[in-house]
């Protein structure tokens, strides 16, 4: 009846509330699409439908986003694409050769030859083969078996199953996971949303971000009274932080993990964009297998490489690979088990993905092209990554390492103890009403410190160096005219006089 | 030194073994690439190196896989998606002006104007608006808010995301999931890795699998005895059992989730498929709105499409979406904040995803080929559904209900009992032994109903009608004299003259 209705109406109450929600999704956070990004949104939506702000573009240095800041896609690795996606331009004479026999090949992998077919869940086998055999070759002989390697929807994806396999335990057996700090989020992200623990161990900021073996060991030791640590994540080059670390420091840490029985994940989206003369890639792999058999033989290790970063930039195909080593041929069956429940990674992507492990070589056609467009994204990071890093040293209160490798700079930022009250009073880190109030004022949206983590008291933010030389030029200085106003708007005479 | 290691080799076990994986992880079962699936691969790597068995290829109608089957795709969309993988094909005159619009406009969508962009977190925001208006046209005018709109990576991740945010609970207020018996086994390994409580509800084999109100009911109170029933999931059309829902009977669902305080889940990722003639597709969302206000302004309802079904089959693209209606605003934010953790759904697949809600119109040019490719498709689907119940309702011991919707055929077979105790003898379930020595003296690959679930004592198993008409109706026949040549081998002669 109506009446009983509307009783129910108002006994009716929603089944998924904060309340109700779970509580592991509560606790997830992630800052490089958190709330400084969403407010950017909101001012971009405003400046479109003419509302008035003291700028008149919101920049995104964010998120290592490389497209959607101008960056052209490599001509290549689209043709293959392109003639995957719509086999009839095969014929056409406009494809150089190269793409037409990469893309014919993809395709004979393809269920009926069809990007449109699901592939296996470890994705298309001639696509790991040559991933495997990019690995043999950048790893300069190391033997790769193809069957270790299984694509995956950008490497994120790769990262959680992996660790999803690893998560178990209660009280004193819960599953600890070792992770830098600063972090990319999503290590974070991850944990908490499979409620497992995070254990800190934290970059040397004095020294260029280097991991401290002496570090390792003082976070393993603390959080072995009251978890099981089983993982250590290591990412080089670093994201936030750029370091690229050294084949000691590698063997360092694969010696630790060794000796303490961690799985090690090593997250190499970075590997092509090392930009300091002095620094040089080392793949953990490479680095164990020169320690020799009863290393190489032993650790489990993950590795994982994207379509996202390097010279493609290619974010939204979400490609990406992972190559496990030594893990349990029985629990090697759980992990494609696993994978299988989301049928595939997108077979796009793994197209993607396997142009960027099997680029033009010298004697094809589309070498030259493919050869001047990477050389030139890269050639232009490495200066960016350059100039980023001498325009922040310039600025009093503001102190930035080199930026070795991946695409950010993370520099360390002095806030005023008044701007620190400020913050606390709206219940918010230091960090982020700095870079709420950049935003508000210039338009350039950053990345709070806070959101990757940093030691107690200190305070970074995190920027991209993807935008067009210009642009990045503009924003720097914007961003040191802020920093400036800002210290001397929060800053006590005596303290700017000192 | 050199002892010492050896005797850390000794003592160094793996991190990862069959003890200390996540338990949940193995917990996971998915019968769709379960263990004949496994064979059916090692058979034919073994048929391509020369190994000699029963048959010369093996097919694969364990999953609905469309292209994988022989399906071509539809020009239309591949071109469209081409386009904007190159974009310089919008300069070429072989491509239709309607493809290059619809792909110059997805790109304006993108950052930088790229496919290689990340996305917003829910998806490009024109491509949310088509599939908002695509949804407010299938459902003669209700209104549908773009807001609402998620791409997902595949129907899939959008379930699992949605699962994600309920479950919680221990004890007593578990949360406990509802589910079709039998049902599509991503629906129970998500429950299993999310160690909710899976409550089974039997759809009715004798009236064509229907829902019974009175079967919910049931299940609901029997379930509460021991955990918190917070999610209602129906699959319409039916995968793996074929039935369309009538109204009358999705009006009971929506009134008992309204009544019980049910989140409801819909998937619907069939809904092109629709093959009987006295059935009809209907939405759960224009249903609820038909049932009034208190209804639609209430119900907590999530419904989920793909583009790899209906009469494209873009399996390998990874698209789909989700509108979900009556969200909390504050949980609404939470779910984006979650979905933000993995960036972006595949960029070319949310392209696909536009296609497929904004097909050529019929002024355009590419329509007359468009609507004869699709009428092509389903008209082929409609005469298989109706093929596979005839041939397989004419074998003696085998019962298929009308394959009105979808794209599967679930008959049950009768397995003598001497078959039941060889299976269990070797420790699997019935219909795997039959699946298995199927698959072993044909190469035909299909999947036991064990892995989809069916009532204590009955057998089935689920194949796509998916292969061409020729090699279906082969496939059919050679199922039949298998199936005739089981019942024999296993019957006593007392059961044969039956």
């Amino acid at each position: 009846s109506p009446s009983q209705l509307r009783s129910n109406i108002k006994m009716r109450e929603k089944t998924l509330t904060m309340e109700t929600l779970n509580p592991q999704v509560k606790a997830v956070e992630y800052a490089v699409r958190g709330p400084i990004v969403l407010k950017a949104g909101e001012i971009e939506r405003g400046l479109q439908q003419g509302q008035k702000h003291p700028f008149t573009e919101v920049i995104k240095a964010n998120i290592g986003d490389a497209h959607a800041m101008g960056q052209k896609p490599i001509t290549f690795l689209r043709q293959v694409v392109a003639l995957c996606s719509f086999p009839e331009l095969l014929e056409s004479p406009s494809f150089p050769e190269d793409a037409k026999v990469r893309a014919g090949r993809i395709l004979q992998g393809c269920g009926g030859q069809s990007l449109g077919s699901y592939s296996a869940s470890q994705g298309v086998d001639c696509i790991r083969r040559d991933i495997a055999a990019y690995i043999k070759q950048r790893d300069k002989g190391v033997p790769a078996d193809w069957d270790n390697v299984y694509l995956t929807t950008g490497a994120s994806d790769g990262i959680v199953s992996i660790l999803k396999m690893l998560v178990s335990g209660q009280g004193l057996s819960r599953c600890g996971v070792m992770i830098p700090i600063p972090q990319y989020p999503l290590y974070s992200a991850a944990i908490a949303e499979m409620d497992a623990v995070q254990i800190n161990y934290y970059l040397d900021e004095d020294h260029c971000w280097a991991l401290d073996i002496n570090e390792l060991h003082r976070a393993y030791l603390a959080a072995k009274e009251h978890c099981h640590p089983r993982v250590i994540c290591i990412i080089n080059p670093g994201n936030p932080t750029g370091q690229v670390q050294s084949k000691k420091c590698i063997e360092e840490v694969l010696h630790f993990a060794f000796e303490e029985n961690l799985f090690v994940m090593a997250d190499e989206v970075y590997q092509d964009n090392v930009y300091s003369t002095d620094c040089q890639f080392h793949s953990f792999k490479k680095v164990l297998y020169e320690m020799g058999p009863e290393y190489f033989n032993t650790v489990e290790l993950a590795s994982f490489h994207s379509t996202s970063k390097g010279y493609s930039g290619e974010c939204g195909f979400r490609g990406g690979y992972m190559e496990v080593l030594n893990l349990d041929p029985e629990v090697k069956a759980q992990l494609v088990k696993l994978l299988s429940v989301r049928l595939c990674p997108p077979v796009s992507g793994q197209a993607a993905m396997d142009v960027i492990v099997n680029p033009p070589l010298p004697h094809e056609p589309s070498y030259p092209q493919f050869h001047e467009e990477k050389s030139t994204i890269l050639g232009a990071l490495a200066e960016k990554a350059r100039m980023t890093e001498h325009i922040l040293n310039a600025v009093p209160g503001i102190k930035c390492n080199p930026v070795q490798g991946a695409m950010y700079a993370f520099p360390s930022i002095f806030i005023p103890p008044r701007a620190v009250e400020e913050a606390k009073a709206l219940g918010m880190p230091p960090d982020m009403l700095y870079c709420l109030r950049l935003l508000e004022d210039t338009g350039i949206c950053i990345v709070p410190g806070s959101g990757f983590g940093q030691r107690e008291g200190t305070h970074h933010f995190r920027m991209t160096i993807l935008p067009s030389m210009e642009k990045l030029k503009v924003l720097l200085e914007k961003l040191r005219d802020f920093h400036i106003k800002f210290l001397k708007k929060y800053s006590s005479l005596e303290e700017l006089e000192r």
